[in-house]
């Protein structure tokens, strides 16, 4: 059996582009004993594997000539293993591919439920990602002024509504005037900034003229500089990402206000990965699926089509396009 | 009556120097309800005074003209409050003078004690900032890898000796092997290393190969960049001072590991001021003053003598020049 695979043809210096990559046709290793192979069906796409690129993370680093790491949505199509028959739904580590052979350790079969998609936004790493982040890491209480960057994003939008749903007062930071309007319109956000002109600090001053709580941030650089300057004393902030800093060879050091800032509101500033609350995630899929269901939460992905889209949604979630969650997919379910 | 002044002339552009300042002689106000006036006995110097000529801090920036500001044991020799009598013993906010005629509101008499220089060390500004630091901030517990940078100064020197107290081991950054040599030999710290020469990150991987538990982070910039590199997973990260950025117009942007190291590593790094613990200094007092009687915790003080040593102390400090509190004496006790 053949397997489509878009190869990162070279390290990018500075910005990603779609002349990173290139496809090819491969051979599918067989299954071995422990091993799945599936067929993918769903893509998802995340600003963090840029950063992937650029040195060892959570991950190893990754390489020229790698087929493109990421998360997917695929159906075991032969099964070496007990726990997972043909057929059934698993989210794994497939890569940029149509098919891939791959250790099923850690799988599990998933239910199936409408949109299936969802296992790839609100019950995958974005919901789980706001929702930890937000209550666990970030310790938000009602009445607190929450302001949360790359807002219209997959894990922003959603760090809003929950923060609302938790009687949070909620600014969300984002690159144009069109996303400003839906994050107050469809996302129920108090205010949006677009700090892509005028100065945020400023901005973030006249809309929170008391300071802020907590700022769940997904970007680091300028704009966590502005929110340094406008946190309430003993605020938190939460590190989820750094969108600001990944597309480039390596990040660079321009935050100015670490540590002064810190030290003179006593600010928190704490990271987070998932896998720091897993014990933690009957909880979350209960929360998450009952505010769904009540309509209280609004998840948004953006579904393209065709293995050779992925690039350029890629090259597009970097320079800011999306709203919610981008996924490509690859095969009909 | 006269009192002797030393005025900050003029902002600093760049590095402090001597010639910033210059000495007059003024009248000193009289006292008027609600205020004292009081001979000053010994001023302390810290290298946080730097950070007041570039802006607000907890305090208002300091302008050309002004009187130099600083923290002083002081003698009563005139109150018109009832709770202070001729005589006693203060700490206030007299800044570089012979005399000063100030608002008595939050002062309050003095234990007498020998040395009575302590007052402004071990049970003054460096000693509490250390033991709350250390304690409540960065909550080290027994068997913690602590690591320290500027470890042979006021604050750093007690981080050390207190993590030992408290069964840690303890690694200490400094500027010079002779320092090196007097954390190790004379403040007990299990390893000290000097930034000056080769890779501190480097070096830190080599002395803590597990990784580091508590950063107590006196300096911000690269060295705070080499311990985040070294952090273990969850490791706490204690901004207490960021001398690396006060000898300069304005802080600059360089640390490069916020908020990547943060994240990857789920880090705590939290800012604190001594007024966030004001509750709990009797228990401070009564631990650190134990200590000292026993012999566990040693204090050192560099004292000079002279009103007119004041500015050369203080570009010396910032240059790294002291061991322990820097104190200078400005009329006998």
């Amino acid at each position: 059996m053949k397997t489509n695979q878009i190869i990162l043809s070279k390290l990018p210096k500075g910005k990603l582009d779609i002349h990173h990559f290139h496809i090819q046709e491969s051979d599918l290793p067989s299954a071995k004993d422990g091993e799945i192979s599936v067929r993918t069906l769903y893509i998802a796409l995340d600003a963090a594997s840029r950063a992937w690129m650029q040195g060892d993370t959570y991950r190893p680093a990754l390489q020229a000539g790698n087929v493109m790491a990421g998360i997917a949505l695929a159906e075991v199509i032969e099964s070496h293993v007990p726990h997972l028959t043909k057929g059934d739904l698993v989210i794994a580590e497939t890569g940029w591919q149509t098919h891939a052979t791959i250790s099923a350790d850690a799988l599990f079969a998933l239910p199936t439920l409408k949109p299936v998609t969802y296992l790839l936004s609100i019950y995958g790493v974005p919901g789980l990602t706001a929702y930890f982040g937000l209550l666990q890491c970030g310790k938000v209480e009602q009445g607190n002024t929450v302001v949360v960057s790359a807002a219209a994003g997959a894990v922003g939008s959603l760090v809003g509504q929950i923060a609302k749903i938790k009687g949070c007062r909620v600014i969300g930071i984002t690159g144009s005037t069109h996303k400003c309007d839906l994050l107050k319109k469809d996302f129920g956000f108090d205010e949006a900034l677009d700090y892509s002109t005028g100065n945020l600090e400023d901005k973030l001053r006249l809309v929170c003229p008391d300071g802020i709580d907590v700022y769940f941030d997904n970007v680091g650089g300028n704009i966590l500089d502005a929110a340094l300057s406008n946190m309430k004393k003993h605020g938190r902030i939460v590190c989820c990402g750094a969108i600001s800093q990944y597309d480039s060879d390596t990040p660079k050091a321009n935050v100015v206000g670490i540590p002064g800032q810190l030290i003179l509101k006593s600010l928190t500033m704490k990271g987070f990965l998932l896998f720091d609350y897993l014990d933690k995630q009957p909880e979350a899929f209960h929360d998450l699926s009952t505010w769904v269901s009540s309509g209280q939460l609004r998840v948004v992905e953006e579904i393209f089509k065709g293995l050779e889209q992925l690039p350029k949604s890629l090259v597009g979630l970097l320079n800011g396009e999306n709203i919610g969650k981008r996924i490509v997919q690859v095969a009909d379910i």
